[in-house]
């Protein structure tokens, strides 16, 4: 059976919750399409980036279901998601065209609940070494209550 | 518009990476509904738990385009996603009825690339004590390779 | 025998190097014994602190031959017990009189050697709670380079 | 005027605790002068290393007044500069003779109070890379109860 088939299939008995969550899949798909997030992950997120200042990297994300753990918060899996996704980006950004950075560690402390509308998470340098960047993110909500602070090592490769 | 006509439209002119996406997406809504998983990223990673021995707990997850980094490579923050699911779920587990336990702090070491077809993630209790747990985390890929490492504290609170 | 006497046939013998170590003990237990420091490791190490502005703390030490490892820099181990004697001193003086605060985890990165005549050590406040202070600490060389930095968290716990 | 009439003028007015200390200052001077330890720290902690099977590296230390904290209670930085020894050496002798290791980031957890005569710190290989190592380290009281657990990452050099 062909997908659209199936999806058709599905949402015929679609509660209101299911509906909601098929409205971000899809809108997910579309930011994709459209070129406005490379991977997936960051599509379902809805990332947007920014990097006005030297050394700072801002992403923002909408709260939605799809990010939620089941005390309705935002899951600690995907705050690190979005830690990783903004140190790793300011780390590439800071690098010549013919390197790559790889993460390889991080540590995260998860100090307020992540609920309200929208997450900005903001990452800066700690450490700019020839071997390794030492980067800091951190996570708030739209009432600008710190959720989240991080750090992390990223190793410097050669680009493919 | 309906979000069944949406879809349709969506799914008219879609590609072949988009129609597999479309499917994974389906199968996570799918998952959700028959109850497999409590979250929405459960659904997502297709996260199946195993509780065999006390004091260990076992997630297994395939790999999917979704879960990957535009290096085509499990993206870490969905390796942190699937650490802190099997440490926070053993630390619940272990608990009696009337408490929960809240992330707050993780570590992760990556130590190799997240690729072939299935990930497996083993979580263990470091400590165990009256308002902290500290938990430890691995990941293997299907190789038997381990590709993450990770401590994790878990402070107790009542459960509502 | 006695110790006067121990110390006497043993310094009759000593090399330069002894001579400059037995000072260095010399003047840490006279710091100890002026109150200057709580600890033996602190007099040590000749731990001075400030707590000009509230939210902050800073620690200075002198480079010493015995705060180094067998590569003549400043060891990673003392350098973390700087780092957490300036974050938890920093906790403890931000808590009501009859509250204290233990150290539950720390993390530190090491990013350039520590060489050089002193190190100042400055600690800050990432997140105050009403059961965890999470506090983040930076080691600088007196050429201002930044070669460690630190998160840890503090349990805040009844003062006996 | 010499050291050694420095030491005999503080010690004729020494209270029982500080003699107790000397004693220990001395003793570390006499584990330096036999070659027991490479550092000063590591002669003041009495560190002893057993090698015994491939990828395990052990270390005793006795408890003394000179690692406790004002709690009375094993330093955290002493509890860290053990790790880091116990972790950085066992990488060490697994490098070939050409090449050394610098600890690049740790993480501790704090687990009990780190009390009793004596402790134990096991270091083990979690991952063996051809940059980076990442070694695990824990510390047990003589009662055999783990007080800390430890991570870290090791980067590896040429040795000069």
């Amino acid at each position: 059976m062909e997908i659209i088939q199936q999806w058709d299939n599905f949402l015929k008995d679609a509660s209101e919750e299911e509906k909601e969550t098929a409205a971000l899949y899809l809108q997910s798909m579309k930011r994709k399409r459209e070129g406005k997030n490379g991977t997936h992950i960051g599509a379902l997120m809805g990332i947007s980036s920014k990097f006005d200042e030297p050394g700072t990297l801002t992403m923002d994300i909408d709260n939605s279901i799809l990010l939620q753990n089941s005390l309705d918060i935002l899951h600690g899996g995907l705050t690190a998601t979005l830690l990783d996704s903004a140190m790793g980006t300011l780390a590439f950004k800071l690098l010549p065209s013919d390197k790559a950075a790889v993460t390889t560690e991080m540590k995260i402390n998860y100090v307020a609940k992540g609920i309200g509308s929208s997450f900005i998470c903001v990452a800066t340098v700690i450490h700019k070494g020839s071997k390794i960047m030492v980067m800091e993110g951190k996570v708030f909500r739209d009432d600008e209550v710190l959720i989240a602070h991080a750090t992390g090592s990223f190793f410097i490769i050669p680009k493919k």
